[in-house]
Order: structure tokens, then C-alpha cells, then sequence
């Protein structure tokens, strides 16, 4: 399976202009033949949880949503996008409300027919701001299997915590897409963690920026694609980009046969530790 | 605190030849004003799992133990080393026995008077030969003040699991010390692993191995300091060399508050994981 990742620049509350930029970046993967395109946090509507929140009409939002699925689908191909939703809206049919209050960051893969195949909400909210604006998800990410990759999403904070890529990779994760928005100082979390994450918990990470100025935020792209061995299989400078990597899940299942680390974990030990700390 | 880290060849079941390669380390290492060495996996008797359960007399233990803590005593510097040991040995009264059944991994860390203050014993145990001669520990790594820095101990696969450090971290340890057998070949787990786990806990690992050919191993150092923003402090080459590291418990504590992993890690929310998993 051929992975394409978009790092690129979103104009705050330009839907136009950022659809745009999907489109055309689904067009110039899809001629590449790769089968998923993956992009950054929140990227559709920008990445601006104050701004989001005092100025985005949730009334938009699904309007949002079949023009990205129209995208994957007019170019036949697998999308990962990021938005504001509540949880009814992603078919937590528990309360009908969307009046824009309790909105998550979330995630969804859709397949390459605009069909979503995957949601995900944000557990772990960076800083003041974001903690403003959002409320955290509660639910660990879920696994479909997408073109024969056992396929799972977490969102920017959440990948620096081990427990979060190990809820993913207990549960069968082979390939791991997570949109960011990462503010520039932060260079080893794609150089240092993300590589950690894909080498201990033994799956590919792709991990996809923002790149440029976006309300009072900094981002320097450094987008990366990680190997089950802890190798970078794609990364990114500062600019807008789109990246390739190859997906073999043969590498996954290699690495876990290799050094057995979800294997050789000890979970009812570390339950131990827990009740004791 | 000045930390010297001990990178260096083992003559399997040579304590004497061992014990002269810790005794010049330690004396090198105090002159240079080092507060504590730490010294790789089973270095005093060398790393050979199958050779030492054949052949290692138990009987020798207690003595091995009594002269390492003259070296700490002589030069007046604490001294992390890691023997064989029965959880009896190392003051668990619930069985008398130390027949050489049953024994850990065991890592100890010495004050600058070859007093005792911390114990561990190996939970990750790595491959068939270790298996096959030592028997997995339970407990978590423990915590001590030494010198001022809060200090952990873990055994090299241990540190390869983050479940492993985030125990060290959650109990406040600020320095983990890591004795090590790390076979050539796998040179990610210092230079991806050590720095994700300083980076993503928030302390300083230091990182201790063999250097050359030690019964069936080949080891080639790479021994590392790794800070708390996912630095390298210090990093060795293949050939013995002693490495020294100033640790700032200041560093630790600024990077806490900079990004505030171990307070917004979400324990009871990865506990429903577990349960759903």
C-alpha cells in the first residue's frame, strides 16, 4: 500500500482555500497511486481552538464533511482529515444535540469511495488553549483494516504518550495515522518519540504537520513516516510537501516475530504497579 | 551530580579481572570528581546466562558483593553494579534459600560508604538463554534519593518498554541508571529508545554496556546519557571508555513544567483500555 502525507499551510476559517489544498494534493497522490492520503490536524478549518470556537458555525461542518468524502471519491482514493465534532455527529446517537458545545478534535478515514470507515477523538488536549476550546475523548483508538493494513488513528498530543500507541497496537494496529499540529521547538517529538513509538510498539507512524503561520501559531513542518524498525521511511523539511512512503506489512509482522515486545509486555504485572505507586 | 558510566569488557567468570576493570573505573572516575559509576549487566561475572548457571558457585556471591562495596568505600563513590541474586540474598526474608535456583537479574546501587540503598531484580527477561538460567522479577523499580537526585534502576529490556520507565517516573525517580548487554545490532535502542523514554518521562537514563565479544555475545558499546529533552548528555563509540555527565535535577523539573507528560497521561482512562482491549 502506498501512503502519501500532506504537510502544508491551512488559512484560518478558509474552508475554500484549505479543500482546495486537499483536493489538489488527493489529485497529485492519486496519479502517484497511492492509496491514502494523509493530513494534518484540524487542517480544513485551520489549526486556531480559540478562533474555532468562537467563530466556526458547527451548521458548516457537514457540509465540510461530503465535500471531503466528495474529494476521496472523485479521485479514488483513502482520506484522512481532522475536524471540530461533537460525538453524535460521528454516530454517538446518545444525545442529537451539535449546537457546537463539546466539540472533540477528532479524526475520520474514509475509503476511497468517501465512505468513513474509522473515527477518533483527541484523549490528550495540548495546553491552555486547546483545553478551552475542546473537551477530551474518553474512547482508545479503534482498528479497521484498510487495503489489507490493519489501520488505526490517534491526534497530534496523543502519540507522544506510549500508553496511547499501545492502546493502538494491542489492538492489532499495523499502520498508525495521526494529523498534528506541532509548533516549531518541538523537533524531537517527530525525530525522537515518533520513532520510539513505531520501533517499541513495532508499526509504521505517519505523523502529518502543518507548515507556516496559522493565528498566533508556528509550524515548521517535519512531517515523518516511521518504520517498524525505528527508521525514518519519509521525512519532511520545513515547506509544504507532500510525502510517499511504501507500506509493507510483512515489515511489521518481521519486527514482531524479532524482538517481541507486545508479546513479551507484562500487563498484569504493570496492574500490579499501578495499585502500588 | 557527576555520573561516570562504565563501558567495558567482561571476561566471563573472571571476578578477579572483573573486579580490577570496575576497582581502576572507579578510581579514575572518583579522581574526576564523580559522585557515582555505573557499571553494565552482570559485568562482574560477565554476561553468559547459561555459562553462569552452570557454572557459577553461589557460594561466591556474598563475597563478590562484600569486595565491590570496598570499592565504592576505597574511592569513596557510589557504585550501581548487577549480579545474579536469589530475592533472599537482597534481604526478601521469606525463604532462607540461595542454592543458585531461582535467581534474578539483579541491579544495586551503593553509596559512596558500599552501604546498600536500592535493590532491583530484571521483569523483562530477554530470549531463550535468560530464560532458560534466571527467573522474571515483579516488583517496580523503586526510588531513593542519592545525592540529592531522585534515582531509579532498571535492567536493559526492561528499559525497552515504557510501561517500565513510566513506573520509575511516576514515583519521582529523576535519574534511572540502566545496566546492559546489548548485542550488536541493535544500536536504535540507545540512540532511538534511551532518548524517547528521558524525552517522554522526563528524566536522565543512562545507559551501560559491554563493549566486545563475551562468550556467544558480541557487544559493541554505545553506551548513552540521554537528557530530558531527548538529548544525548554523552554517547560512547564501540571501544571501553568511561563517559561522564553532569545531572541537574533543575533540567528535570524545568522540562515538567515545559511540557507536563506525567501529569496529563490519563491513568484512568487507559485503565478502561486495558479492560476493553
Amino acid at each position: 500500500m502506498l501512503l502519501s502525507v500532506l504537510q502544508a499551510h491551512a488559512e484560518v476559517l478558509n474552508v475554500e482555500a484549505n479543500l482546495r489544498t486537499i483536493d489538489e494534493a488527493a489529485g497529485r497522490a492519486s496519479q502517484a497511486g497511492a492509496d491514502i492520503l494523509l493530513t494534518p490536524e484540524l487542517f480544513p478549518v485551520g489549526y486556531a481552538p480559540q478562533r474555532l470556537a468562537a467563530e466556526l458555525d458547527p451548521a458548516v461542518l457537514p457540509g465540510v464533511r461530503q465535500r471531503l468524502a466528495g474529494i476521496a471519491r472523485r479521485h479514488g482514493i483513502g482520506l484522512v482529515y481532522s475536524l471540530p465534532a461533537t460525538p453524535e455527529e460521528l454516530g454517538d446517537t446518545s444525545d442529537g444535540s451539535s449546537d457546537g458545545n463539546g466539540w472533540q478534535i477528532t479524526a475520520t478515514l474514509l475509503d476511497a469511495d468517501g465512505v468513513p470507515v474509522l473515527h477518533y477523538g483527541k484523549v490528550h488536549l495540548f495546553g491552555a488553549e486547546e483545553r478551552a476550546a475542546f473537551v477530551p475523548a474518553q474512547d482508545p483508538p479503534g482498528v479497521v483494516e484498510f487495503n489489507g493494513v490493519r489501520t488505526s488513528l490517534l491526534i497530534c498530543y496523543d502519540v507522544e504518550f506510549p500508553e496511547a500507541v499501545r492502546a493502538a497496537a494491542t489492538r492489532g494496529a499495523e499502520l498508525l495515522l495521526v494529523p498534528t499540529a506541532l509548533s516549531a521547538g518541538f523537533e524531537s517529538v517527530p525525530q525522537v518519540i515518533i520513532r520510539s513509538r513505531a520501533l517499541e510498539s513495532q508499526l509504521v507512524v505517519a505523523y502529518a504537520n502543518h507548515s507556516g503561520r496559522e493565528d498566533v501559531y508556528d509550524f515548521e513542518g517535519g512531517s515523518v513516516v516511521a518504520g517498524p524498525d525505528g527508521s525514518l521511511l519519509a521525512a519532511a523539511g520545513h515547506a509544504p510537501t507532500l510525502l510517499f512512503a511504501e507500506i509493507a506489512p510483512d515489515a511489521v509482522r518481521a519486527a514482531r516475530d524479532d524482538v517481541p515486545y507486545l508479546r513479551e509486555r507484562r500487563p498484569e504485572v504493570y496492574r500490579t504497579w499501578e495499585n502500588s505507586a
